[in-house]
């Protein structure tokens, strides 16, 4: 068979829109889309010496990223010491007298331990994560909860979103429905549509500081039934990513009870747990707490899986990758599944689990590196805590805007009153309103920042989400009024 | 609706082995099945001071982990150091006086550099990972392969299973045909159970020293066309895992023409590229190379999608998850949905991108680290060509045993001539003999090393998977030598 009489083109190429994996299509990720391609853009523009832009920076208030370049938000010093010795144990032997005059004693006695439990942090480890580590996890989730943890119930992961992806995968079939909140976090729609799972949008109430309404949830499990669509699960992300809610005990106790009552699997994404501005009025409480404090029959039966990562909180380590989920209520055989799936993909980067140790056992009162990590870590908190307050009474004194404060997480998601004429043009344009309105920020300051249309919203509302993470912060939001108010009249 | 009234035994629980996604079943993964477990568990057992087993140590030969404890693969200074003065940039500044003492200055020089480039490691960088860092990628394939190399076709990723996973994920719908070697690595075959596509197996022919033959090919791809599955990808991977066999130039061609005449996209591991004990008369060549040696319209037409890791060759960083993998020929619309599946997955581990970035640039001679790095890398891979050597010689020489030698990787795959009892005793225990032989090695010696069944061979053929990473080789294969005879003569 000769490949010339065949001819190239009837084959190749063999990779195309309409050959490849068809879900893959399906998939959206608004936070890395078009908007950020852009603002990359920009960035090397800027960085190559482009000069008639109308900014002299790129803000990339898109996505939670603490630690990037321009934001405030500094490593926590205890962690990097600790990781830099692992990195390089020759400064714990031959150049331990050096060292000495660098590092503290904990910090170099808690290295030694880690090394001596993990060995290289360049070895693969165990697929399900440290064993030393997991039971740490499972102490840090005994204290914070008052009822038991098992390690082996724990399952450390390459961040958060890995975990989710895993269990996502492993729990659903094709066509099962996944009840999430609107608005949500893209990493859930994106994953339910490449494993062909069907998202049941629940709306959590603006006007109500985007509260979960207990109806609501009912009433989008009598609609999937109505249509057959079975509910398999239900997603809650508390603290709430974008919306910064923080769930009160009674609203969990119902969720609970109500996956109980219909044979729902509970996902709670807890990964904003440690970001809370009013810890004596609206603290974070845990759905393994709330599930275990109910009666017999429902706490040892509604399965959880609960999601933590090291890239939120206080230490903001998200390139490092680590993370954890906790099974709770899992069936043996399920659970042997699970443990399966982690063995393919070996196991989570070494140093991301060694960051979920740091983050699950910090150092203690008296230690030496104690004063240094509570200063840095507060310092993070209550920074996060007034920006959050500052850019929302802002945004709610501007004319066509208006914003729920945040109770924790790192965002806000104000709403804006769109324009009829805004929202004809960007008909006209083939993109929702708050997209353009997005994109044109983005030309109009450099500030990156994601249109409500990604993370899902009431259909005729339109909303940004904005990252409290930066530093500046007056003149960050004089920018967003500027350009607000411009765009506002611009489409009057 | 009472929940006491619907009872919890017909809902609960949810996630049962038939109502989870059913590809997932499907799923194995040999490498770290039934007998890791075991492993570990005689692992603890040791460490909690059990004294009646008749070893007193785990040897894990199961996993090409070239850190981990026991073995004496240590990791390489330059990188380590590098690494160390990222994680802990402080070092660079405040104590940079002191630092001094202990890191040369090239490597303070390359640290400052990176972190100029990259800022913190504690952040998520761009999807696609560092651009930076492509681009010396780029230039490593040209060099390679005296060839251009586009760094917007590279995506840096967590080591080469989470970028096979990726592409596999992306390329392939449910039923469509994937050709892979047997014996092969069980990601592949695991990954395509998960995303339902179907294994078209090729022998690999174990007389002729593990090569990949022409019509062997041809006929996989003719069955699959009576049984109506399209033939959409073709896995090579080379140098072999668990060969260690290196494909010849003229080979690599045949398998380029036939993929061009039968469109059919090629991807080819080649994360053991660095692994060849004889790079004179078995040199390691590129899939990338070939490709673009070929007539033009072969060479701007067969798509190929190339695979490297951190986690081999000499550096064996496996824990830090860092490869990449390189896109050529793929269409526009293609590359989009790759640099979206990309996106949901946020980014790779920072320090594992920096690896590929130790990987691709080294040391240069009359750099202060260059003899050093020089030294241990030479070491490091001689003693692997060394232990190959020694224990393919030693297998050869044990009745009931044969094994080709290595051309490159870090494993054998000896052969074991099955005693006839042996397999009727596995039988009744419901294995395959030679998981039986693993799991009995386990017990009486603290091997760990893999059956053949894990990794596929030709039917009524029984192989073992070991890796030649092992120190004080001499007694290991003195330990496995004694085992086999008593097994032998046991199920004579």
């Amino acid at each position: 068979m000769s490949s010339q009489a065949n001819g190239s083109s009837k084959r190749h190429p063999v990779l195309t829109k309409s050959s490849i994996n068809p879900a893959v299509l399906e998939v959206e990720y608004a936070v890395r889309g078009e908007l950020a391609l852009k603002a990359d853009k920009y960035t090397h523009e800027l960085a190559d010496g482009k000069k008639d832009l109308p900014f002299d920076k790129v803000v990339t208030a898109n996505i939670g990223n603490p630690q990037q370049k321009g934001l405030d938000q500094v490593p926590i010093t205890y962690w990097r010491q600790v990781i830099s010795l692992l990195e390089y144990p020759n400064l714990m032997e031959e150049h331990l007298e050096i060292a000495k005059q660098i590092y503290p004693s904990d910090v170099i006695a808690r290295a030694k331990s880690l090394h001596e439990e993990i060995g290289s942090v360049g070895a693969y480890t165990v697929s399900k994560g440290i064993l030393g580590i997991r039971k740490r996890v499972a102490k840090f989730i005994e204290e914070r909860d008052g009822y038991p943890a098992d390690p082996e119930n724990i399952y450390l992961t390459a961040g958060a979103s890995a975990g989710v992806s895993q269990i996502l995968g492993i729990a659903l079939q094709k066509g099962d429905g996944c009840m999430i909140p609107i608005p949500q976090y893209p990493l859930y729609t994106a994953t339910l549509a490449y494993v062909s799972a069907k998202p049941l949008p629940y709306y959590l109430s603006e006007a109500d500081n985007w509260s979960l309404n207990h109806d609501t949830l009912v009433q989008t499990i009598e609609k999937a039934k109505k249509d057959n669509t079975p509910v398999k699960a239900l997603v809650i992300i508390n603290p709430g990513n974008p919306t910064g809610a923080c769930l009160p005990e009674d609203a969990m106790k119902q969720v609970v009870q109500l996956c109980y009552d219909h044979g729902i699997v509970l996902m709670a994404d807890e990964v904003y747990q440690y970001n809370i501005f009013d810890p004596e009025n609206k603290p974070f409480i845990s759905f393994k707490k709330v599930l275990r404090s109910m009666p017999k029959e429902v706490a040892e039966t509604v399965e959880l899986i609960s999601f933590h990562s090291i890239s939120k909180g206080v230490s903001g380590e998200c390139g490092r990758r680590g993370g954890y989920f906790e099974c709770t209520n899992l069936s043996d055989e399920v659970m042997e599944q699970v443990y399966k799936m982690a063995s393919v993909s070996l196991c989570p980067p070494v140093t991301g689990q060694v960051g979920v140790d740091l983050l699950v056992s910090p150092p203690k009162p008296g230690e030496p590196s104690y004063d240094l990590w509570k200063t840095e870590t507060t310092t993070t908190l209550s920074h996060l805590k007034e920006r959050s307050q500052f850019m929302g009474e802002r945004f709610n004194s501007l004319p066509g805007m208006s914003c729920q404060p945040a109770d924790g997480a790192m965002y806000l998601f104000p709403r804006i009153e769109m324009p009829q004429k805004a929202i004809a043009e960007a008909k006209k344009q083939g993109k929702a309103a708050d997209v353009m309105y997005a994109l044109d920020l983005l030309d109009a300051t450099g500030i990156c920042a994601v249109a409500g249309s990604g993370f899902g919203q009431e259909p005729d509302t339109y909303h940004l989400r904005v990252t409290a993470l930066c530093p500046g912060v007056e003149n960050y939001v004089a920018k967003i009024e500027k350009f607000h108010k411009d765009f506002m009249s611009k489409w009057q």
